[in-house]
């Protein structure tokens, strides 16, 4: 169905300055999903001690977005519409993260994917669903 | 309604891990509700070239969030359950963007807010409703 | 800016399944937004004796959808892609609901709105927000 | 974990107002999950020809609901605090959708569900993601 290489993605995703900013990591992003891992410290957290709300909707929109970005043919972008989150657990400095995004249904012009975070636990962190636009453009 | 201390509430908040991060600072907490500043730079942008998710997503939430601070008893604190948030234009680095929330409804539990992101033209960048659930600790 | 027949619009809805089967009616649709009305009887009530989530999901949904129709050209439609809805209090039979939709953000091929719904005494009952997509078709 | 009587809860449900007014029908609902059935008439109708967003909100709706509603202890009920929902394809009369909804995240005040409605070919038709206050109360 692609025959995007996997590996510039996550190269070219893994240099952006957001990325880099949090210490987020995509690790995979294949026809199956993608993964992510991230570290909670001390810059991620908000005044009560836990991660704040934007790193974790940063951390779940990008897993969405690169399993997207998986799966449209080369060249091919996506851009986030809108997002839906639930955070469900708070997630103190220390927590490892992992992300995970995969793709609901993959229309010609809107594709719906759902993502999530969890700990190294297995416990559920935040959950979400949302709607992106595909837009042909140089990645 | 309340007597907090509402540039102590800022101060606070201005402090925290996430804020400083992505260098995001609250102006103003009170009872018409709140107002950030935030300026694009490089470290903020994902590989597109605009303002990741997760920042607008931080700021819109940290805006409707305070905007709730402000206005329950000395002591309360609120913790984010879930944010919606529709994503209506792209902010490269340079965009100085301004983030609002107000609250919607003030229940005894649980409160909704809205908030939302534009930039110095006044341009809309993000506009979300969310769901807060109060709790009583020191902020 | 558009010279849509508000007069045949509104009749053209009003007389679709859904509005009849519920009892709901859209008496405004203009530049200025839309407003429904529906009163709450027991044919709208879950188990425990107040509106259905699909009988205020409806509303809130059309009121958004025609709010879009008032302001799009002649011969274009919009479909519901996804709707975020707040409930905010419990509406028992009886209750006279007010439906309000209004437009946010007027792009090219996605609008997003705002919509809500209050009782006779002005309370909120449900408010929420989505994004639509325009088509060109008959209405 | 719990005693209900699960024959009595799918009785009290499919009785009330709404399921019957809009055809909607719960077939199960146990610690997997709940199932729902509807059959697309025209009177679910919007002016487009396909199921209203309303009827589609009220069957996931419902069927998170319902899903929550076999897994909390006897005498418990659960209220929609806020539900997001994408619609993926339309429904044209005829169309005999199935809907499921099951609980991602039992907490002890709140409550986030999952659900969806797909045809009988199993294309997905709708997707969406909510919260849910529990309460004490007979259902």
């Amino acid at each position: 169905m692609t025959t995007r290489d996997a590996s510039a993605l996550l190269r070219t995703w893994n240099e952006c300055g957001f990325y880099r900013l949090i210490g987020m990591e995509v690790t995979r992003a294949d026809e199956a999903g993608s993964q992510f891992r991230l570290t909670v410290t001390d810059e991620h957290l908000q005044a009560y001690g836990t991660a704040h709300g934007g790193i974790l909707a940063g951390l779940v929109d990008a897993a969405m977005g690169l399993a997207i970005l998986a799966v449209v043919p080369e060249g091919e972008g996506c851009a986030t519409v809108e997002m839906k989150l639930n955070f469900l657990a708070p997630a103190p400095a220390g927590t490892e993260l992992t992300g995970h995004g995969r793709v609901l249904h993959l229309g010609r012009r809107l594709v719906v994917a759902a993502g999530e975070a969890h700990d190294a636990e297995g416990r559920p962190i935040a959950v979400g669903q949302a709607t992106f636009a595909r837009f042909t453009a140089a990645a």
